[in-house]
């Protein structure tokens, strides 16, 4: 198995997600990032690894003319290549303003739209360690604070809510997305399986590895946008004073959010809560896939986790008594105190 | 009065720090920024606006034989001037190794000595914005986590213990600062009254306003320093994409200590809490100044706030019980919770 893979399942494994008995949506643009993610499920696929329902989904821009139109057909060669059911849609007129911004916001309605169609617990993107220092960067530079320092989550509610909520702290996906989406217990989760670990040459080498072409998007190398100035100005000079800026930026923004790290001291690991209001919220299978996703990033794993641990933690939120705990294999716990779930190392 | 005057003192009782019956040790090194601060002390204390004993300490660190000795025969003349205690030692043969570290632990180690020579409650300097903005990207950039991020403190206990246990998490005095030092609770303030408000341009300005000469390192030009190529490199590329990048830094740092201000949204200032374990490793007069240091920053002045409350909030850190809680004129109070002090506004 390709390392690439290998890391993936890892960190689909770490993040709680399912592997069975579920539909997931892929975004795919057709650049090395989301081209080597597709391609990494499609082969855990073959292999066992997991039974999941795979649903690549293409959003047309229509930026760059020809060039844009090329992408979507790149992308639909890829999906009948590999078999994958495939989704697309043309963004048509976008509305005046921030460029970036409305086509994000059109991209993400269009993803959640397919995800529900599809009945997909998750939209999976191919954002990278490089995407999550970039944020870092933009954030920091707007003086978002340390909201906006925490930069992207592994694992988020993708919803017209969270759209709003996250406004800031979620540099890729700011933007409000809109009245038009289904209330927050029926949206689809929001999961980054590479961003914790994936740099951009690794998903480039995978797919050279595979033997598999990318696109490469002209946009990239324009320096009227942000992020272009961040990557190609910034980020160079930044690696005279660290070789591993990228790497040491984005450990910076997985600290800010209280994930485990190797460079976590010990006591940050413990604290970690769910607010009980915000899982109120939700409920049925969104509810425990959020407490499996919040056991899987606090443990590093789902080793013995079973489903009556999720369903006792359940039980624990939709309790009026406070004070109450969980106790899970290994010896850690989940407590219920002041209106949060903690979780407690043992 | 000058502007840089009024906001001196008015940071000063925001601080909580004491203006009569206490002797404060300047650490001036003869620059624009620590010179400021001696002649605003100065002009405060003609002005009748505190009775502070004040003397200023210059140590001579050897490092550029004329021009420093030039330094110090520079503060010496100006605290004759303006009939200013003065104390100073020259550093003689520093330890081998990191230069700048080891200076730093020479002069600090020098001026707790002084300070406790006056028995005075606090070594004040004249750090300004752009130091904690250069800070920030000096921790930043050696990936040291948010503890790194949050900068220097307006106010910490400057000790042995402080010296070893902000390792990391407060750049200008990361260093270990000797076993030689008293223990805690003998140990007086670190005060940097021009942290939150102050440019560099500042405090150049007051000094030009004033008709008063300041000193220029030459060492501030040497790129060989990570903190000059900072200053000189990085943060003028940076103020490419945000022209306030020094403050937005600084208040980013801000932020990160918890500390109110007008970025912070309104819930933060309700996070800020007191670890009681902390606060029994002091006692007496050090116990009292740090309580009534936080009270300050929590509320942002120290209006009607009385010896009463502060007594108050000692018997609640020394008592056994926890819940208890006192009432602030104004109608915050502070509650005792769970091992923390916790502020909690009307």
């Amino acid at each position: 198995m390709h390392k690439f893979v290998r890391n993936l399942i890892t960190e689909w494994r770490r993040l709680g997600l399912p592997t069975e008995n579920a539909a997931v949506v892929v975004g795919v643009s057709g650049g090395a990032d989301s081209v080597s993610l597709l391609l990494a499920l499609c082969d855990l696929k073959r292999r066992g690894k997991h039974d999941l329902r795979l649903v690549a989904a293409h959003f047309n821009h229509e930026l760059r003319g020809s060039e844009s139109d090329a992408d979507q057909e790149f992308v639909r060669e890829l999906t009948v290549t590999h078999k994958i059911e495939f989704a697309t849609e043309s963004a048509g007129k976008l509305p005046a303003g921030n460029v970036e911004q409305n086509a994000r916001q059109a991209r993400y309605g269009f993803l959640t739209r397919t995800a529900r169609n599809v009945e997909a617990v998750a939209v999976v993107t191919g954002h990278t360690v490089n995407d999550q220092a970039e944020t870092f960067l933009m954030n920091l530079l707007r003086g978002s604070g340390p909201a906006g320092l925490a930069g992207m989550k592994p694992v988020r509610v993708l919803s017209a809510e969270s759209g709003v909520r996250n406004s800031g702290s979620d540099g890729a996906e700011s933007s409000q997305e809109g009245q038009e989406l289904l209330p927050f217990a029926a949206s689809p989760l929001l999961v980054r399986p590479l961003l914790t670990w994936a740099k951009r040459i690794d998903t480039e080498g995978y797919c050279v590895d595979s033997g598999v072409e990318y696109r490469y998007d002209t946009m990239n190398e324009d320096t009227a946008y942000r992020r272009v100035r961040i990557r190609k100005i910034l980020l160079p000079l930044l690696e005279d004073f660290n070789p591993n800026i990228v790497e040491t930026l984005a450990q910076t923004a997985g600290l800010m959010q209280g994930l485990p790290s190797d460079n976590a001291p010990p006591d940050r690991r413990d604290e970690a809560e769910l607010a009980i209001k915000d899982l109120m919220e939700t409920g049925g299978s969104e509810l425990s896939n959020r407490i499996r996703c919040w056991l899987a990033s606090r443990r590093g794993n789902t080793r013995a986790l079973g489903l009556k641990h999720i369903q006792a933690i359940e039980r624990l939120v939709l309790s009026k008594r406070s004070g109450r705990e969980v106790e899970l294999p290994g010896g850690a716990k989940v407590v219920k105190k002041g209106g949060k779930l903690v979780f407690r190392q043992k």
